[in-house]
């Protein structure tokens, strides 16, 4: 094996330390602070949200970049600190400057995300206290308290970490996540963070960090459908002084893939990870459209919360999708039975399909039978439990 | 008042007869065979659903209305007849023979429509029968039948028809109509079929079909995202024998919003009626892009759902719907009370907004502030009973 999974997160790598805990942003009581930090300065990227309404935070860490350097990232939940205004830019400015201070460290080089209810102020009090006391806390064990400090309606907290070799040498990567599976049009915040001990230039760092997201995040949200406050960061502090790159890249998209995954299988109130494929598709943008079409029909998600082999709303579906189709080219699979040939429904083992259906992962292939290109997404059913949670989840 | 409300829906024009049973096509036994059938030939026209993957009986429709003549319309709910392929399209010609022959018209004048599950074959010989019948049960009282036997996940049929005078003659316009108030993306068949005695040439007719579809059916659902059997169709019998066309197209329009509002209103698990209106746009266009984002977001409709004034998820939903916006200029308003002024939340009357929220009509308002455009749509909000619908539609 090329990549071992180890424990840590983002605290696996060398020289990085993380904190979690409450501050009282959430009334719960519940964790609502997390930092994380480097020892040394790190080289840094990040990929933020395409809504054209921007969080504070997302602004002041857009710009903390500009030298693509970091050494910290201060993260609150329970408050968005979106649709703020000028008092929310200084309250993102306030929590880098908070956390730079007892550092020791540039302001500059402090990242900032929030995640929680749009159109409140930041109890700015409560947050520097926290931040005192989160810099006390910090330890090389902190991952798993910073990935619960970031949760909202994510029901368990999402990290992991890969060890490689690199010229003989151990190379670290980990990540901590937070979000929710169910993709556009839902707009749930979706962050992660992710550290690494590889050296990096920062422009190759930046390139790997936007191809990892796209082959993972953007398969399970929509560029045009993201949240205000949507951010993946990374910081490379080089401790491991490496000259080539070797595995990198592929560990890195590992680490998006499977965090990923854990917000899809975390989606609100989903009972089912379903991956749907496209096939034979005139281009790989058109099989990504075509899937996502798929993926965000609510009539095709509840019918896989049902467990119902209503391959229809799948035609339907694809039909409305935009993306170029031949309606009688097209073929269905539910797992590997075939249910749709040139556009018709065909006899199928009605008891195999309920066996799929039944399964707490679901794979859809439609193979439009039209090109080479493929895409594949990953989304949740539908079911009565997520409105619940949306319904409540302010009040 | 220039339009009187009249009961009769459909067969309230001079000439019109209809009829509705059961044949046996839904296994509830409830009503699934509807005719409309006009004495003399009328002039037609028809909008059919921009899906790439139309269901049969629409094609047979499509050539049947290449005359700009039809004199019945016969229609079956459950079983959409989608998907069937050249079986199903020989069922489709087949339903408009059955009732040709013994009507003593043509084929050609018969025009076809189904909605139901897609995908499974149309019982012929259960429907055969059932037009016989049909077609022995015509009365110009039978538009309540017709308008039941169209419904699958409706609770109440849908039928409505006005009074107005043109050259001192009285002409009636009347309709019925079936479909789910979900808008994209639930793609929810959506029918209507209105009958006219108003004398008009078949180019206009169209014309005005189009311009009225669109301002009222269009405004509750999304051209890229319909079913494969939308459809809306028109007979004008011409028995009023007017010369000039007065206030004829005004009284379409408002037939086909009086529909569009019962099946907003009849919406899957709906609880709320929500109008969206977007102000202050660069186009209309844009406009109603952003309208209808903000009516297709799951977050947005489970929120009116909980009554909650969540205007942040209104806020995201803006930000990615790909229209023009300025964050910085950004109205919100709730009823009549603005609680969003440059994009920042502002103090508001909470009484009176949760007054509003609780009332079972919501109107959003949303001034963009950067150009003169509007346009406005009509939803609902999403309930765990939406979900519970569509999970067990097809089992």
């Amino acid at each position: 094996m090329s990549f071992t999974k180890i424990p840590g997160g983002v605290t696996a790598p060398q020289g990085f330390k993380a904190a979690g805990l409450a501050c009282g942003i959430k009334e719960s009581g519940k964790k609502d602070l997390a930092l994380i930090f480097s020892q040394v300065p790190a080289k840094a990227a990040a990929v933020f949200t395409s809504n054209k309404i921007k969080a504070a935070p997302l602004e002041v860490s857009r710009r903390h970049l500009s030298n693509g350097v970091a050494q910290a990232i201060i993260i609150n939940s329970g408050n968005a600190n979106a649709c703020t205004g000028r008092q929310g830019f200084d309250d993102a400015l306030q929590m880098a400057q908070s956390v730079a201070e007892p550092l020791k460290i540039s302001p500059q080089d402090v990242l900032v995300a929030s995640t929680g209810v749009i159109g409140n102020f930041l109890p700015m009090v409560k947050i520097k206290e926290g931040v005192k006391r989160a810099i006390q806390s910090l330890t090389d064990q902190g991952s798993s308290n910073a990935a619960e400090a970031i949760m909202t309606t994510d029901t368990f907290p999402k990290e992991i970490a890969f060890e490689f070799e690199i010229e003989g040498r151990r190379v670290r990567i980990g990540g901590i996540a937070k979000g929710s599976g169910m993709i556009a049009p839902n707009m749930a915040t979706m962050l992660a963070f992710l550290t690494t001990d590889v050296k990096i230039d920062e422009p190759f760092l930046k390139d790997c960090l936007k191809r990892a997201v796209d082959s993972s995040f953007n398969t399970i949200t929509v560029d045009g459908q993201m949240s205000t406050n949507d951010m993946v960061a990374i910081l490379a502090n080089g401790m491991v002084g490496n000259k080539e790159l070797g595995l990198f890249e592929e560990a890195l998209h590992l680490v998006c893939q499977e965090l990923a995954k854990m917000i899809v299988k975390d989606g609100e109130g989903a009972t089912k990870f379903v991956e749907i494929v496209i096939e034979g598709a005139m281009s790989q943008d058109q099989a990504k459209g075509i899937a996502l079409a798929i993926a965000n029909s609510n009539l095709v998600k509840t019918a896989f919360y049902g467990e119902d082999a209503n391959w229809g709303r799948i035609m339907a579906a694809l039909g409305s999708s935009g993306g170029e189709i031949d309606p009688d080219k097209i073929e269905i699979f539910f797992g590997t039975e075939r249910i749709v040939v040139q556009g018709v429904g065909i006899p199928y083992d009605q008891d195999k399909v309920s066996q799929i259906l039944k399964s707490p992962e679901i794979q859809v292939t439609v193979n439009l039978n039209l090109g080479q290109a493929q895409a594949r997404v990953w989304t949740t059913d539908l079911s009565p439990e997520y409105v619940k949670i949306n319904a409540a989840y302010r009040t």
